[in-house]
């Protein structure tokens, strides 16, 4: 059996009863045994400034080192303004910097865009794979994950009510074991 | 005669002699009469928190009523891991919110991205620009702005050394100029 992999959860929006943190939340409670899927906060963390590459404020510092040490990550992102949104990207400029040192570096990855809309925030699910193709992070090709509807995907107790969403989100953390035992450094 | 516009001047890196910043203020000097170019910061700003949007940071509520009081947008960024800094477009983002309630929405854009290698932040460039679509920016298509070698741009005193890219400048800023007169919303 493959060893567990541990799994940064980015989730791309702080608001508090965000659909994607209730995502990711569901998420953590439907993976299959490999994988050990874990939030890392990026809400406090400061705005990327070059001129502290030598001398990273603390709260950035931990952050990168939370990457550096996780197997794989996992993106759960809305859309803002077609895009990735300014916060989410913020979190990952931190952690590729300086440059040459990136936490990111061939890391594993996946990504699930969320949005109550029907597009399913296609914008920033590609815009985000952009990044990561120069990042170095093998980002899992399909299944794709365009989550639309979120507004009545959870239940009260933030559980996934629709059987088949919860079971496509199942196939693709099954999908995405696969893919980190493929595609992860250090084998399993 | 055109009246004068207030073009609110947007730079996408945070550091102290950025490029980018470097770009902004040597275009201040070379910008023809009808426009007044000013960089507004975005350093200070706090990441974007849907939570807030009822009752926002007095620094995010500052620069959105900036935004909304120019009378055009320019953009002079450097591209991070292939996109859009998240500095930026959190910046972005914040003067976009509430829904409904964006301070972009018609003002006339231009995009210049600034890099010292070569490709001169195309990923940047167009990534910005899919957000400017979306928040109704009608933004400038040509000249289109790629500067490269940005290392190698500037003299002691900040001025722009090659002639070849001043004059480029001068031409892109002219047709900025023509651009505004024409998207505007209120005529000049």
């Amino acid at each position: 059996m493959a060893a567990t992999r541990n799994v940064a959860v980015l989730v791309g929006s702080l608001r508090k009863d965000s659909f994607n943190r209730k995502l990711a939340m569901a998420l953590k409670t439907i993976a299959p045994a490999p994988l050990a899927l874990e939030i890392v906060e990026i809400g406090q963390l400061p705005l990327y400034n070059q001129d502290d590459d030598a001398n990273p404020p603390p709260a950035s510092a931990t952050f990168k080192k939370r990457i550096a040490e996780s197997d794989a990550v996992l993106f759960v992102t809305p859309e803002y303004n077609r895009s990735v949104p300014g916060v989410l990207k913020n979190a990952i400029d931190i952690a590729s910097r300086p440059y040459g040192k990136s936490a990111w570096d061939g890391k594993p990855g996946a990504v699930i865009s969320v949005s109550p809309g029907a597009i399913g925030a296609f914008g920033a699910n590609h815009h985000l794979r952009q990044s990561l193709v120069f990042l170095n992070v093998p980002t899992m090709t399909q299944p794709e994950a365009y989550i639309g509807g979120a507004g009545d995907l959870f239940d009260d107790h933030g559980a996934i009510k629709k059987p088949e969403t919860k079971q496509f989100l199942e196939k693709f953390l099954a999908a995405f074991a696969h893919w980190i035992e493929k595609t992860a450094k250090t084998p399993g």
